[in-house]
């Protein structure tokens, strides 16, 4: 791989601008901005290394399908995204969120860590290797969509109607991160998620406060349903919540002992004292990987803004979410919850449903996972960090319909990235480092029987 | 009286006029609109009348205060306010809200019940009054204050500085309401209020929800602080919280029988099935005008707007009104809300107080109370109906010191007058009735003593 390392190195001011007009491109699904613009720039690269594309429309925005077949019996997928969040507060940014600078050795740009850097990676990677070897040692497949900073709707419909586009050996998920120690993390698995709402109604107005005393005030339904979910000790006391959960085995605990978590940065800018309930070590590790939690995201009734309104709301809402670990279910959690609340007196609170995603996992001794982390020290000149799973979600589990398909994630990001924040950056010698640790992926995974 | 009755219906048409004109101009006190203005127009009916008036000026809007004194040793005060609430939703309404348009015998304009018709309408029985008899009976004193729409931030200085405007043998306030069945309703009383905003934080910016595994949520903390205050039986759960609530007597008890209370009509318009834990009858009326709330007015924390995003917030918020009930005490129910949110461990949950005002109660026995009450029947041709409290609160404790003035609610309004609301109106008939109520008032208390 020397050879293709060299090459990358030699050419890396022209991968450089290759990331920097992508990322000043917007391309934000949420506003529909820039997104037809976006497609046709990545279909440009991806005609540059010779790819065989497919548009598939959606109601929304195309998922940018493509195949390099080099008739070769291994399959190496791509997924990643094309569009990026909001940039907003853009006072908060310290320079043009599409401007694409460069400063101390970072690249700012809304994008540039999620996911323009990774997606543009997989395709200079495919790009170095074929200057150098002519051929890829094996098949690839590019999964790009548009969707995924508004929740992926038409991801499920794609993997169900196009099985064959599905086939593969192993994808390379969207992306990942380099910690403050500079050892890179693969990560192997995502916790699920299940979004729900609860809205409880009173009067079919708002009304003064005064008439309170004899009519249903809906912020006191929801308080007391919601406080029947969850008590301080943060124990979900939802029947048979906890039920289909796998507990972390050995090699998890193995995995969660070797993962760096540097809880003084993280109460430092979070500007708190300590962590939920006081854990730290081990176990906050634990927690933050392996425990479902059970989160109020939003919450809203009667008057909110400054001052006082005497009012008695006439509705109430609160946004929760559930993020899920191996073997619980979306479908279930909600049918839980809906029994729970009717037990416990609330039957007139309605669930309304959002988005949902299943945990997923890959054992670490299947083929793609064996290959990337036995050769990121060859990229990296450190052993990787081995995230057994991870805290957020990604519509894996329904991207691959349970087809048990091995998932690593691995990216140019670092522990500072600023993922959906103002001053959104990659360093450049992540991007080039992550260039090479694909190629080096895609070299040796070819070899792997 | 009857000589007077008859001015009053021979000059109706100018008293409307008058009434009119007060309509047309706005003066909303919350956005700054047409106060000063409002005030000359105050003041030129105030001297019409040979009103003695003192503008007392505050650093938001003026006090109207007037003296007609007669040298006499019985003085009768009136208490009303020249601000109107904002007019929006201004879609809502079915004709201009400062056009004062009368339609099938009632007219219709923001401040038309709340509270210009009872303004003026006291000043058109003095007017009546002195057309027909030259003098009055006893010393008249107003008060007219232009901020009562945004919580009468001045009236208590105004009251602990100029104690001699103060003196007075009884104060007819803002105004009340005539029942369906075409009783006077005669308040004897409202209920304190105690606002409070409960503040929850956790870290110093909103943060990923994946994050809520180990990071407090201020959110939680909130529902879990709230679920102590209130049970679901409404039982409010602060220690001491009914301490100094006086339980009503066998008089207040007789005046909730007599008083009448459409539940049918109630729960059509607010879309219920039942009222607060199914109650009904006496122990409804009991529970409206004699029992203490605690009413969350407001939430908020995190994601309100539609869908889903996975946010942990950094705050929460929740706005509780207390409504109280002699002889409870703003003061004393923040201490005890302190103290049992101490108790029960929230500590870190903040208290930032908004309005109060305490309960205030007058004797049915004392002499204006008896005046109004005995001259009911003269003007309505129906007995009163007594409300020994009233649901709602008023400044009217801050505004007597404590100084144990009877204090009597009577006024133009109607059950459906839309007060705050838009298509606010008054019946014509019932604005006429009440300059003559006020002119009984005027001159039988002058015989009391």
């Amino acid at each position: 791989m020397e050879k293709v390392y060299r090459y990358i190195e030699d050419n890396q001011d022209m991968y450089i601008e290759w990331l920097r007009e992508l990322c000043r491109q917007p391309s934000v699904s949420a506003q529909n901005r820039g997104m037809k613009e976006m497609v046709e720039l990545v279909k440009k690269y991806l005609h540059l290394i010779g790819t065989d594309i497919t548009i598939i429309e959606t109601s929304g925005y195309p998922i940018v399908y493509g195949e390099i077949n080099q008739n070769k019996n291994k399959t190496l997928s791509f997924y990643n995204h094309y569009d990026v969040q909001p940039e907003d507060p853009i006072e908060l940014w310290d320079m043009d969120p599409y401007g694409a600078i460069i400063k101390d050795g970072k690249l700012y740009a809304r994008g540039s860590s999620d996911n323009k850097g990774n997606l543009i990676a997989r395709i200079c990677a495919v790009h170095a290797y074929q200057q150098v070897y002519g051929k890829l040692p094996l098949n690839v497949k590019f999964i790009f969509e548009g969707e995924e900073e508004i929740g992926s709707p038409h991801l499920t419909d794609f993997a169900n109607n196009h099985p064959e586009k599905l086939e593969t050996d192993g994808i390379i998920w969207e992306g990942g991160s380099r910690g403050a120690d500079g050892r890179l993390h693969v990560t192997l698995g995502v916790k699920g998620i299940c979004y729900v709402e609860l809205v409880a109604k009173g009067a079919n107005t708002d009304l003064h406060s005064s008439e309170a005393a004899i009519i249903v005030n809906p912020a006191w339904r929801l308080i007391w349903a919601l406080n029947t979910l969850k008590d301080e000790n943060e124990n979900i006391l939802i029947e048979g919540f906890y039920d289909k959960v796998v507990q972390p085995n050995e090699i998890d605990r193995k995995f969660l002992k070797e993962m760096d978590f540097d809880e003084q940065y993280k109460l430092k800018t979070t500007g708190l004292d300590q962590f939920l309930l006081g854990v730290t070590g081990d176990d906050l590790k634990e927690r933050l990987l392996y425990h479902p939690t059970c989160t109020i995201c939003g919450m809203e009734s009667g008057y909110i803004d400054e001052g006082s309104k005497t009012v008695l709301p006439s509705k109430a809402i609160a946004k929760i979410d559930f993020r899920l670990v191996p073997d619980q279910e979306p479908d279930d959690i909600v049918a839980l919850l809906r029994k729970h609340l009717d037990k416990h007196g609330f039957s007139d609170i309605e669930i309304v449903r959002h988005s949902s995603k299943n945990p997923y996992k890959t054992d670490p001794d299947n083929p793609l996972a064996k290959t990337v982390i036995e050769n990121v020290d060859s990229v990296y000149h450190k052993p990787p960090v081995i995230y057994r799973n991870s805290p957020g979600s990604s519509p894996i589990y329904d991207f691959c319909s349970n087809k048990d398909i091995p998932v690593v994630q691995i990216g140019v990001a670092h522990e500072d990235s600023r993922f959906h924040a103002p001053n959104e950056n990659i360093y450049i010698k992540d991007y080039i480092d992550g260039i090479k640790m694909t190629a080096t992926v895609i070299h040796e995974f070819a070899k792997e029987k």
